[in-house]
């Protein structure tokens, strides 16, 4: 604490990110980075981006990587926004959106980075309870609020929520912003995006952390009506005029237009997926059925706790959050085919002692 | 305007950087680039980090980059921050310490983006006069206030104010951030970076955009007793686990580390401008002594506007602003020699027009 700190930051309780090891461990199924490394076109795009003109300011507007966005969801670029990863464009979102009087709404269990953002733009917040399958119920979202904020599929229970349920939520709050944040849709679930040209309180955020694997660059994106990007882009232009450089723009753009090479790694994710759920439920794990890049995991006799610290002995490591209903729960992503075998090969000792 | 902007947004006046044009074969002096390039060590650097690791997180905490800062500056990492351009720094910055009840003191001509900054997180501010030949005078910053913010040297005009007025200003303000961004400050003046040790309420931004040529790949950073970059880290962990890539991490390193290149290139920028300072003044422009990378001229008969507007058509963008006090002077940054000289060219065909 210094007597210098405003009051605001005095308050923040920041988020902590999952452990990123100086020296890779074994096996890293913490922080649901793809296991499979990005587009080799995108390598080749930053390699040909760092020339001598890294030396001037990179398109403040970032229109080139807007505009390969835009052209593949049918919509114009004046709907997208980009920023310097999803994060950066949650924060702006909920500076933009959020900062009224009514309190925002959203899950209990949720990405632990929301209440974060609204301490530090003092935007008050209520949390909606999930039931005990951790499934959220719509009609819990009509009431008065200043703002919505949906993770789907959620984390870190992987849980989808059907595309009905999300428009009956955009009807129920016409007058305040949805924020539906997409960041493994991807790996299943319905995508919001298709709802854009018909709410105009719709925003969608989706990122190349995961899907794309760019979670080392920072890219992220917003989908909304154009008077909705155009809060967002004030909001930038007040905070930064360059949040992508250069490089980012290039290795987006790049990773956007992989097509092949993004379907072929997120099916590979999705069938390793499915196949670590079944070895894990036949060890006795209950596994919510997952619409993402990981899976949220529980065992019927061994504390989630003592799993996560005997896993990282053996240098697996895994995400375990001490918070109240999830403390005995395990976030594991899903590695390479072969990182995954050896999870469980891990897992089956421990549990056969 | 749109009914679902916040108050706070409906309210922004966001910063309008340089045009950054599509197509280049065009003299761009209008942005306070370098002219040279960044060293080939960080070309070297990018592609070396350009590999399958991107897939993951960078580290949050840029440990080495701002351990090579520290090191060569003879502190420790504690007393850096590091940010997405010094930009995102200072929009921190100004959230972090200027959030109070009393209003920050800038000067009335300097970099636009202050005035900004408080708009968006609803900070009052008070504007310092600048004397006829636009220095400020230190006494003016003797009063109660919430925190000052200084740029050294100032822009636009690119004078320097000697660390001796810096120092009183600090010393006449021991409870509040006294900001000082010196952002040109590798281009002449002395920096405040010496006084940290000694003053808890100072605060100093710096950039790799200028003299180290990077502002396509967006690196900043502040140095500071430990207590105040605290609390940089805490608004930067409620905003963005993650505001520096991989690739820029590496960039900022190699940059920092070429100190053979960083010196070069900078001698040559101070020899050509004053090389064309002379010319100008030969002009008769008046040509304020500049410690930047970009002089502030005005001529005796021809208005500035008309200036820029006919050197915009010959394939020469300067930077005019529209403000009082400044409208008839033009921002010229210092390109390589040619295209000085074909700056000085194109001028004297207008003027003898």
């Amino acid at each position: 604490m210094s007597r210098f700190w405003s009051p605001i930051v005095q308050k923040l309780e920041p988020y902590t990110p999952g452990e990123q090891p100086k020296r890779p461990p074994v096996i890293k199924l913490n922080t649901n980075e793809n296991p499979w490394g990005p587009s080799p076109r995108v390598l080749k795009a930053i390699v040909s981006a760092s020339d001598e003109a890294l030396r001037l300011y990179p398109d403040p507007t970032a229109t080139d990587l807007r505009e390969g966005i835009a052209s593949s969801l049918n919509l114009t670029s004046d709907h997208i926004f980009a920023g310097n990863g999803s994060d950066e464009v949650l924060a702006h979102a909920f500076h933009a959106f959020f900062s009224g009087k009514d309190a925002v709404l959203f899950p209990e269990i949720t990405y632990a980075f929301y209440p974060t953002y609204c301490k530090l733009y003092s935007i008050k917040h209520q949390l909606i309870p999930l039931d005990d399958n951790f499934h959220l119920n719509p009609d819990d979202f009509r009431r008065a609020c200043g703002g919505i904020v949906l993770a789907n599929p959620n984390a870190p229970t992987g849980l989808a929520m059907p595309l009905d349920d999300i428009e009956a939520i955009l009807k129920a709050n016409p007058n305040v912003v949805v924020l539906v944040d997409e960041a493994y849709i991807d790996f299943g679930g319905a995508s919001a995006v298709q709802l854009v040209p018909d709410y105009d309180n719709l925003l969608v955020v989706q990122t190349f952390s995961k899907s794309r694997s760019l979670a080392g660059v920072r890219v992220g994106f917003a989908v909304a009506q154009p008077h909705l990007i155009e809060g967002l882009q004030r909001v930038k232009d007040s905070f930064n005029s360059y949040p992508l450089g250069r490089l980012s723009l290039a290795a987006g753009l790049a990773a956007w237009e992989d097509t092949e090479w993004f379907e072929k790694t997120r099916d590979m994710i999705i069938a390793d997926r499915e196949k670590l759920s079944a070895s894990l439920r036949a060890l006795d794990f209950t596994v919510l059925p997952s619409s993402a890049n990981f899976i949220f995991v529980s065992h019927e006799s061994i504390p989630a706790e003592h799993l996560h610290s005997e896993l990282r002995k053996r240098g697996i490591l895994v995400r375990h959050f001490p918070a109240k209903r999830i403390d005995n729960w395990l976030r594991i992503s899903i590695g390479t085919t072969q990182e995954c075998e050896a999870l469980v090969k891990a897992l089956e000792v421990m549990i056969a002692r």
